[in-house]
């Protein structure tokens, strides 16, 4: 499991969300940190730190930020309302995500402006992450919408000033229904040009 | 080739700044972008675009405005004079990234705000475009600095507005003195923490 082929890790890699409570083996939770070190940064700085949280009363209040984050989203900002199919299984994750033996939170030290240039600090090592928990037959999946609740996060799990938090990966055995693989794309050719934009390639 | 496992691309991928002109053969192209294309994104909306660069000329259009964006950056914003050895390897990279045999530029559809977190739909693609070359054997790195210079791009390469550009990616077979591997990351015990902020794993 642990030798699964780039491609086919990257291929059937897809967002989980429900897990078994089953607890997840320390050196699992190593090598997929050690993945996620891996990634790229700016000038290798690495300036990103990675929360692992195992405690179920830690686990539990995360879980009520994160409800609370998405129910903020949907009644304030309207997302996701095009979308019944996302709505449904999104709230079901948001509900229980909580119940996950492992939350991860990676956290990029706050840079200059921290703008959109500055998630290429951390996304990279975000992806590093799940494809790591997908070759090890675990699931995870990245959630930004914690993000409304940064304030509350930093003050119950201590984090210092100078960090943002890039959001949370719950990482766990499948639960019922889920399973790897069978995501959608779109074909090659719609999101592809070559020399000029729209152009196929000749 | 193709097969390397997860672990030994993530682990020896590394930011490659010489290239050899040999062309890269198509088939390595499609392959790398349909990587790129499984990554995750905000409810699987795969807001993004590639832009794939072979033609000579345009190549070197891009390599002088990658080079006026770095010098930019050396002389209004100060980057990089801490450090000695990446601002000379840096330099030969911007002076010469036009000469790679492709250019890839990824875009991401402008989104609310253009914010740090919508980089979480573009730079997980980046990460598996880098992985991807470098289990075939192909160098690549990530640059943003050419983001100073998005309107000058957008205008060569005909780019529509609702666009944003996430950097740029020289791929190519490895340069004299280049190599896979070998790259250096801090300790795990020093960017993890468990359940709360500097708690070692118990």
């Amino acid at each position: 499991m642990a030798d699964m082929s780039l491609f086919e890790a990257m291929l059937s890699q897809r967002a989980i969300r429900r897990y078994k409570p089953d607890p997840v083996p320390d050196e699992a939770i190593a090598k997929i940190l050690e993945a996620a070190t891996h990634a790229p940064s700016a000038s290798n700085r690495q300036p990103w730190h990675f929360l692992v949280v195992r405690d179920p009363e830690l686990r539990r209040q995360l879980g009520e930020l994160y409800w609370a984050a998405t129910e903020y989203a949907r009644e304030n900002l309207g997302l996701h309302k095009e979308n019944p199919t996302y709505v449904r299984s999104g709230y079901d994750f948001a509900q229980h995500v909580g119940e996950a033996p492992v939350l991860i939170l990676p956290w990029v030290e706050t840079g200059n402006g921290n703008g959109f240039s500055h998630g290429s600090n951390i996304f990279m090592a975000i992806q590093n992450l799940l494809l790591a928990a997908r070759s090890l037959g675990l699931g995870s999946s990245y959630t930004g919408n914690i993000r409304a609740r940064e304030d509350e996060v930093k003050a119950l799990l201590g984090v210092p000033d100078g960090w943002t938090m890039a959001g949370l990966l719950p990482i766990g055995h499948l639960g019922e229904g889920e399973r790897f693989g069978g995501s959608k794309r779109k074909p090659l050719t719609e999101v592809v040009s070559y020399d000029r934009w729209g152009q196929n390639n000749s």
